[in-house]
C-alpha cells in the first residue's frame, strides 16, 4: 500500500504512531530534519497565504484554527490552550492537524499534534536562535522546566550544540523531572534555586513557563549583555513573561507582527515598536545580531507556517518510510454525483448479510 | 466502552460508518431528527459566534473553514469545493468535522461531513421551506440533478409530504440516476425536457446544479406566483443560478447575511438590498410568506451553524447507539506535563520487545 493509492483514505498518524515515527527517525534527526523543513518555508515566507490564527475564546480558554497556504499544499492546526486542565489531568494545549492538495482539496495527511507541536516550537526555536544568539552560545538556562522544556533542550543542543543547561522552575519537582528526562544525552546539567542563579554565564535564555497572567518571569537585571532570549512562554493575550525593561533593552525578532502585537511579549509595547521579522534575517534581507553586547529577544508565539512546515515534513517522512494508518474519511462513490446511491447500495450489503 | 472513557481517544465517523448510523437510524427519521437540530439551533441562533468561513482560494478551487461556537460546545468544518474534481473520479467537495468541549478544549467527535453535510444541506432547505413554503406545498421541481438532488427531495417529502417531483439536468443521464434511486418510495416523479417543463405546475423549486459560473439556471419567466424556491447551488463568489429579475420579484431569505452577499445569489444586488434572516422567521421576530402570491426565496449558501448542529446530532445519536470507532488522537501523558517523558517511555517499551 503506497500512500496515494486509495481515494477515500487519508493517510493518518495518531499519538502512537508519531511517537514510533520520531523513535524511528531519531529524536535529534526528527529535530535536524524539521529544523530545516522550517528554515526552508521561512525562506520562502512571501509565498505563503498569511492570516492570525482564527480564535474562539471562552472563560475556560481558547480554540483556535491557524490555516496557511503556498498555494501547492494547505496546512491547518487545531489548537487549544486551557490552563486549568492539568489538575483533571489533561493537556493544558493538545492540536492536531490536516495538510491538503490545493489543487483538488483532497486531505493527505491528519496528524496529531500536540507531540508534533513540541516538536516545531523547539526547532523553530532553535532556528531562530542559529541566526540570533552569540556563535559559540553553549551554555542555556531553562526558566519553566515543564512539557515544553526537554524539546528545546535537545534542539538546542541538536542544532547549536547549546550543551550547558541551568534549570529553573518554581516547582523543583518539575525540574528534576526534565533533568532525569535528559539524562545521558550529553548535556551538563544545573539544577537551579532561582532565576539568579540559573541565568549566571548563560548565553542563551529560554523562558518557558506556564498558566502565568501578566508575569515576570525574568527582570531587567537578569539579562547582562549578549545574551539570546527566547522568549516561548508567552503567547496569548494576557499572558507574558519578561519585564517591559527587558523589551526596551533588546532587539526583537519576531515571527508574524499581525500575530505578535497581540500575543507576544510586545503586546506590552506601543503598537509601532520597531520589531524584526526572524524570516528576514534568515534570508539576508534584515540585520540579526550586530554585536556580541547586544541582546537578541527571540518572541515566540508560535506561527501557522512553522505547522505546515512541520505537517510537510511528516508527510515525506511517512511516505519514505511506510508508517501511517489509513483513515477512512473521504466518501469515494463510483460515481461522484451519486453519493446518495452509496447509501443504497451500503443498505443492499447490509440487507444481504 | 462508552463515549467519555479514554483522555486520549476522539471519537471517530468513518464514511462507512456514516452510512451504517444514517441507514440504522434510517435516513427520514436521521434527516427529521438532524432538522430538527438545525431548527432548534436556528432559534438560539443570537447564541452563537458568528464568523463568514475562512477560506483559502486557488485557481482550482477553494478549501473553508467554518467555526462557530454557542459557549459550550466548538465546531468546525473543513470543506473544499472543487469543480473540476469530477473528471479524476473525485467528489467536487468533500469535509470532516470536529465538535469539541469549549470547558478543556478537547475534540469530542471527528466525524466524516460528505455525507453529513449532504443530508445537512437538505434538512436546512427543508427547515426553512416549513416556514416560508405555501402550506400544502406538495409539487417540487428538482433543477439539478447530482449528488444533493435525492436528499433535497428526500427531506422535502419526509418533512413537508412534499411526493411529487419534476426533474430536470441537462444530463438526462443525472435525471435518470435521480429518478432510479428514489424508486419505491412513493413518490410520484416526472423527468422533464426542459425547465420549462420542470417548473410547470411546482410549488417549490429548487435549482441545486453545480460547475457553472454566472449561470442563469432559473429565468423570470420560469417563475409564477406563490412559488417557493429553494436556490441550494449557488453558493460562493461567481457562482450563481437565478436571473436578477426574480431576486427583485422576491421576498429572500438568508442564513448569515455578511456570508450570503459575497457567495449567495443576492451577490448580483446592491450590497443593501433588504433581506431577512431565516432564523428570525423561525423565532417569529421577522414574517416569512405574507400571502399566497408571494414569492419566497431561500438562498442557501450553508453556514457554519447547520454544520455544528449536525455534529451536534450525530455527538448525541453515537452515544446512544454506541456506535463509533476510537481514534488515538490527544497524547495522555500520565503527567501533562511530561510530554517528552511519554516518548521516553514509548522508546524503552519497543526496546523491550
Amino acid at each position: 500500500m503506497t500512500i496515494d493509492q486509495k481515494l477515500n483514505v487519508v493517510p493518518f498518524i495518531s499519538v502512537d504512531h508519531m511517537m514510533k515515527l520520531v523513535l524511528k527517525v531519531g529524536i535529534d534527526t526528527f529535530l535536524i530534519e524539521l529544523a530545516a523543513t522550517i528554515e526552508e518555508d521561512f525562506r520562502r515566507w512571501p509565498a505563503f497565504d498569511k492570516t492570525p490564527r482564527v480564535a474562539s475564546h471562552s472563560h475556560e480558554g481558547v480554540i483556535e484554527l491557524m490555516p496557511t497556504s503556498d498555494g501547492t499544499l494547505y496546512g491547518f492546526k487545531y489548537v487549544n490552550g486551557h490552563p486549568k486542565n492539568t489538575r483533571q489531568g489533561r493537556q493544558t494545549v493538545t492540536a492536531f492537524g490536516v495538510l491538503s492538495d490545493v489543487g483538488n482539496g483532497y486531505p493527505m495527511l491528519l496528524s496529531e499534534m500536540t507531540i508534533l507541536t513540541a516538536l516545531r516550537t523547539a526547532a523553530t526555536s532553535a532556528v531562530a536562535a542559529k541566526f540570533l544568539a552569540r556563535s559559540g552560545s553553549r551554555t542555556m538556562a531553562i526558566i519553566g522546566n515543564g512539557a515544553q522544556s526537554e524539546f528545546q533542550a535537545r534542539a538546542f543542543k541538536a542544532l547549536l550544540g547549546t550543551d550547558k543547561l541551568r534549570l529553573f522552575d518554581i516547582d523543583p519537582s518539575a525540574t528534576r523531572k526534565c533533568a532525569r528526562n535528559l539524562e545521558g544525552l550529553g548535556f551538563t546539567i544545573v539544577e537551579c534555586g532561582s532565576v539568579e542563579e540559573a541565568v549566571e554565564g548563560a548565553d542563551i535564555v529560554t523562558t518557558v513557563t506556564a498558566d502565568k497572567q501578566y508575569a515576570t518571569i525574568l527582570s531587567d537585571n537578569h539579562v547582562g549583555p549578549g545574551v539570546h532570549i527566547n522568549a516561548v512562554g508567552g503567547d496569548c493575550p494576557g499572558k507574558t513573561e519578561l519585564s517591559k525593561d527587558i523589551l526596551l533593552r533588546s532587539d526583537i525578532f519576531v515571527e508574524y507582527p499581525p500575530q505578535t502585537r497581540i500575543e507576544g511579549e510586545i503586546q506590552q509595547l506601543p503598537s509601532d515598536h520597531a520589531v524584526t521579522e526572524v524570516w528576514q534575517v534568515i534570508t539576508g534581507e534584515a540585520v540579526g545580531r550586530r554585536n556580541d553586547g547586544q541582546i537578541t529577544l527571540f518572541d515566540s508565539v508560535g506561527f501557522a507556517i512553522e505547522d505546515f512546515s512541520a505537517l510537510r515534513y511528516v508527510r515525506a517522512k511517512i511516505a519514505e518510510l511506510n508508517m501511517f494508518e489509513e483513515l477512512d474519511l473521504l466518501a469515494d462513490p463510483d460515481d461522484p454525483r451519486d453519493l446518495y446511491g452509496m447509501l443504497l447500495r451500503c443498505e443492499k450489503k447490509l440487507s444481504a448479510v
